[in-house]
C-alpha cells in the first residue's frame, strides 16, 4: 500500500518477538521498574568513561532481547539503533561488538519507533527474518552534552525532565508466536511551534505529536476510542497535559497517555517526568509490550517523541523542531 | 529474498528517476564541477551561520531534484537524509522546510548511500511512490566542529582530505524512464581496524570499504570485473591505494575508484582528497549518475564510506569505528 501522508501499512506481520530493557540506578525508582529485565548499580563502572558505560548498556539490552527470544546474534540481519550523543558513538561502538550490518538512526527521543519501523520494513519487503531495534539515552552523557556537567548541580525549573538512563531493543521477526504485530506505522514530519526554551521541550514536541497522531488516525480511519492506550514518549507531565488540550477527544483524557509523565511517578525530584531516547524505548519495550503479551493490551498506538535541538542551535537563538514518529501494535487472539 | 549478510536485492526496480547536487565555491576546482547542478559563490550569505548556509544547500539540491525529476514536492511521500553536524541539525531544518515526512539516518560520510538503501526499501514494499534520498556537507560547520575553526589556519598534514561543501539528493521511483535501476545494495558493518588519527581517516575506513565490497561481490556472486566501477566515497588517495593493496584482484587497479581521490584532481592544496557526507553524494548524483544515463556505465557499485569518530570519542583515546554502505545500480538498454 502507498503513502497517505506518510502512514505505512504493513502486510507481511512484523511483530515483536522479545525485548530487552536495561536500565540505570536512578531508574529502580520508576512506575516500571519491576518490568525492567535487569537495573544496573552504577552509572559506569570504575575505568568507564559515560560514553563506554553507554555503550554496555545496548550491549547487555541487546544480549538480553536476544537471550530472552531464544535467537542468536548470527542470525540476526540487521542491527538499527541510535542515541542522543554527538555522532551516535555509544550505539556506533555497539554495533562495532555485534558485528552484524548496521544501519544508524536519528531523530532524538524519537529513534526508538525510527528504528522498529526501518526493521518492520527490511521484515515487510523480505529483505531480512531478524533484526534488532531500539535506541538508548545514559543520563551522565547526555547532561553533560546538551545542559551541564552534573558536577555543577544546575538548579532545574519545573518544567524540565530528567534524562533517563536505559537501552531499550526489540528483537522483529515476521509473524513470531503470542508476539504482538506491528500493523502500521506512520513517519513524522518536523514540527516548530516556535519554542526555544530547552528546558520545557513538553511544550516543543507536543505539536509534532499532535500532527503525527492526527495524520495516523484519519489515514487508518480509526477513532482515538479505537486504542486501548496512545502513548507518547516523552513529552513529560505538562506536555502531556498540552497535547490533551490539543484534541476536542472526549476520550484524549483517558487514552492519551505518556512514557515520560509516568516513568517516575509523582516523585517532584524528577520535575516534570522522564526523557530521553531510551525513555519510550524502556516502556514500550517493557511495559506496554507486557501488556500486549498478556492481551490485557489489544491495540495500541506508540508515539515517540523527538525534539531535534542542539545546543549549538540553541546558543544561535533557533526555535526547536520536533518529530514524533508512531507504530501500531496489535495483540491478536492466542492461539 | 532475504539478506545473506546485509545484501538485498530488490526486486521492484527502485530506480533514480533525477538527481540535483549544490556546490560551494572551492568545489567550482573539481574534476566533476561541469557535472554539478549549481556551484554557489560563497560558504554563506551576509547574516547566515554557517550551519543556516548547510540547510539552504540542502533545500536548493532538494529543489534542483524535483525541478529536473518534474516532480511536485507535495508528491514526495518521504524525505531521508543526514550530515555531519551534531544532531543532523542542518538537516532537520531542512526538514522542517520540507515538511514531509521525515526520517534522519546518520552513518557520517556514508549517510548518501544508507539514504538510497532505506528509500529504496520504502519503494520495493510499496510503501512509497516517491522519495527524496541524500546527503550533505559544508566545509566550515564541519571543520569547525570536528577539527578547528577555519580561522585559525591550522597545518593539514599530507595524509588529510578537505571536507566538500555540497549537498547531493536523489528522486527516487519504482522503474522511472530512462533511469539507472538499483539492483542491490549491502548494509555495512562498523569495521575497526584500530586506527586512531583523525587526520588520516582513508586508513581508518578502508577495512570497512573491503568488507563491504567483499560480501556485495559474495553475496551476489559477482566479480569485480563485472562491473564498469566500483567507486569508494571519500578514501582519498592514500585511502584508495590501501584498499587497492587489499584486493588479489588483477581488475581492483581499475575498477576501483574513489570519489574523493578524483574529486579535486592534482591540486596539493587538497592533499589525500577530499571527504565528506557531500562528497560522495555530489560525485554519484552528478558525475555517476550522468555516466549511467547515457549508458558509457552500464553497471557500478557505489560504496560510501563513513569515519563513526567524534571529537569526543578521539580526545578519549578510543580509535575509529568505520561503516561502508554499498548500491549497485545499472542501466538497462534503453527502450
Amino acid at each position: 500500500m502507498v503513502i497517505k501522508s506518510g502512514t505505512i501499512q504493513f502486510k507481511e506481520n512484523p511483530s515483536i518477538a522479545s525485548t530487552g530493557v536495561v536500565v540505570g540506578p536512578t531508574e529502580k525508582k520508576s512506575t516500571f521498574a519491576e518490568s525492567f529485565d535487569e537495573v544496573l548499580l552504577l552509572e559506569n563502572e570504575k575505568g568507564e568513561t559515560f560514553e563506554q558505560a553507554h555503550t554496555h548498556f545496548i550491549e547487555k539490552a541487546c544480549k538480553e532481547t536476544l537471550r530472552k527470544g531464544h535467537e542468536k546474534l548470527e542470525n540476526v540481519d540487521v542491527f538499527i539503533g541510535g542515541d542522543l550523543v554527538n555522532q551516535l558513538s555509544p550505539t556506533n561502538f555497539a554495533a562495532r561488538e555485534l558485528a552484524i550490518p548496521f544501519l544508524g538512526v536519528f531523530s532524538a527521543c524519537a529513534s526508538s519507533v525510527e528504528s522498529v519501523i526501518l526493521g518492520s520494513l527490511l521484515l515487510e519487503s523480505g529483505n531480512a527474518k531478524s533484526v534488532l531495534a531500539g535506541a538508548s539515552s545514559h543520563h551522565p552523557s547526555v547532561e553533560r552534552q546538551f545542559r551541564y556537567p552534573l558536577e555543577y548541580g544546575a538548579q532545574r525549573p519545573g518544567t524540565s525532565q530528567w534524562t533517563v538512563t536505559a537501552a531499550g531493543f526489540a528483537l522483529l521477526q515476521k509473524h513470531a508466536k503470542n508476539a504482538p504485530i506491528i500493523t502500521h506505522a506512520t513517519i513524522g514530519r518536523v514540527v516548530d511551534g516556535g519554542q526555544k526554551n530547552p528546558l520545557f521541550m513538553g511544550a516543543a514536541m507536543a505539536p509534532a505529536a499532535r500532527d503525527t497522531i492526527e495524520r495516523h488516525l484519519t489515514n487508518t480511519n480509526s477513532r482515538m476510542a479505537d486504542y486501548d492506550v496512545i502513548m507518547t514518549g516523552d513529552l513529560g507531565k505538562i506536555g502531556l497535559s498540552i497535547l490533551k488540550e490539543m484534541f476536542q477527544d472526549e476520550n484524549s483524557g483517558v487514552i492519551l497517555q505518556d512514557a515520560g509523565a509516568q516513568f517516575y511517578g509523582e516523585d517532584e525530584f524528577f520535575k516534570a517526568g522522564a526523557s530521553g531516547a531510551g525513555c519510550s524505548a524502556a516502556v514500550y519495550f517493557s511495559y506496554v509490550f507486557n501488556q500486549l503479551k498478556s492481551g490485557v493490551y489489544k491495540r495500541v498506538l506508540l508515539v515517540a517523541t523527538g525534539a531535534l535541538l542542539s545546543p549549538l542551535t540553541f546558543q544561535q537563538g533557533e526555535t526547536i523542531p520536533c518529530i514524533a514518529h508512531a507504530i501500531e501494535c496489535r495483540m491478536e487472539k492466542r492461539g
